[in-house]
């Protein structure tokens, strides 16, 4: 932060600590506590340079201690843009052109587990909550930001039921809209190979699991009258009987971490191609 | 709102107004504008009744206009859970236990358009600004939430190109991560046929677009070397000379609108199966 005050006493106004973006705009990472109205005024100041200067978008990032700024920043034209449960990022758009800046996330990740075990038993469980209570379903549960869904089935049926798996392919994957707060869902059903068999429920959300046959799954209520998990019974059928074929990674890039992305792809129909040298470093 | 004084005009301190949730919470939509000493009063009284009824999640949901009570409601244990442009979201647990509700989305939905003319020529475009200009790519764009994949993938190729397309079906999707302000990011790769030829180009964001032989684009050090460019190529010969088979959407449910949602597989290897009923109701 610069200094606010010359060694007179004087107060000298400066502008707010900003970083350009790769975008023709500015970044603000407020750290430090500020009195709203100092902010007031190097906010002021700030976008006249800024305006000057043709900068584009301005963002201004406050974490959750400086929440006494968040309306001062938007009394001086600034509206919300995302927030995380530590920070409220703050936007403004400057020239007359429409704010071509995407909005934020839009979709949640999910996963469905195909747990199948050799007797042509299906891992199910029934959930302690939610509209769902008494249906015996396949597991499922919310990919984290940043992590795979390869990771993420095997995280979530490792907590649900305790059984160890090891990630197939994706067999189908859904998108359904309006799910959580008017954001859509991109549902991945996972094919997975269980490692292991005994059942230990995580008892805060799950009532029940079980290993059930196929036929007694197939043969639900719940089951005949519901397209998911009508389409669920379907493809483990189809797997089974005619192998059919989903969708399996392919490493593709790494990052600065070394960790792998992957692209999922039919690899059966692809196997003649030169699929092997994909991976390029970003 | 309750009224904040009794017809002697003393202050009746009532409760915020709040609606119960499906998970044992309350939600608060405030509408109205009020002074922040009102709202602290008014929330202090209303956590003290909530925990007393044994409420869990209290949601407090608060319009960009009332951004004077953000400050109040973050001093008295609230924490941001999302925003949007028109609003920000807070959320406070009372139990003691850790707060099982999801983070806010995690995942943008991007499209990457494959056109393929009979002349096996490619649809590519050169974006004006970003890391990528200069290279010859396929139209990309990000999906809004409440759009579906086939929906909104016809949509970029129209606005970048001007071509108008017909959606074939899902060749693969990619997951990479930490790609805006930390979120994941789910890219899937749709095969495009071409409904019309002739281009007229998005003048703020594409520099040029044109059909180009697809030999020229796997020729192309930009595509050699890059390894989702490379398997677009691989994917669009296998699509081509062996028959690659990707994933089709199957209405599964339609809302209360009578919108369909749509779950994506392998149809051909799901054809001797009882697909055909998969709708239901929701």
């Amino acid at each position: 932060m610069d200094q606010l005050t010359d060694e007179n006493g004087d107060v000298n106004v400066q502008q707010l600590p900003a970083t350009d973006d790769e975008f023709g705009g500015v970044v603000v990472e407020m750290k430090e506590h500020m009195d709203s109205d100092v902010f007031r005024t190097l906010l002021k100041t700030s976008m006249s340079q800024w305006k000057l200067q043709g900068k584009k978008g301005i963002w201004i990032k406050l974490p959750i201690n400086l929440s006494n700024l968040v309306d001062t920043a938007v009394k001086e034209g600034f509206w919300y843009h995302h927030a995380e449960p530590e920070y409220l990022m703050l936007l403004n758009w400057i020239p007359k052109s429409p704010c071509p800046i995407p909005t934020n996330a839009s979709h949640i990740a999910r996963v469905g587990a195909i747990v199948l075990n050799d007797k042509r038993e299906m891992l199910v469980v029934q959930e302690k909550m939610g509209i769902l209570r008494g249906v015996w379903k396949v597991s499922t549960g919310i990919i984290h930001q940043d992590e795979d869904i390869t990771v993420g089935v095997v995280r979530e049926v490792k907590e649900e039921t305790g059984i160890d798996t090891e990630f197939v392919e994706v067999l189908a994957f859904s998108q359904e809209h309006n799910v959580f707060f008017g954001k859509s869902e991109v549902l991945f059903l996972c094919m997975m190979r269980p490692l292991s068999f005994e059942i230990q429920i995580q008892e805060t959300e799950i009532e029940a699991a079980r290993w059930m046959p196929l036929e007694e799954y197939a043969s639900q209520l719940s089951v005949q009258e519901h397209g998911l998990r009508k389409c669920i019974k379907d493809l483990c059928l189809a797997k089974i009987k005619s192998g059919y074929t989903g969708f399996s990674p392919l490493p593709l890039t790494t990052d600065s971490n070394g960790n792998p992305s992957y692209i999922y792809v039919n690899k059966e129909d692809l196997k003649d191609f030169t699929i092997e040298n994909l991976v390029s470093q970003v």
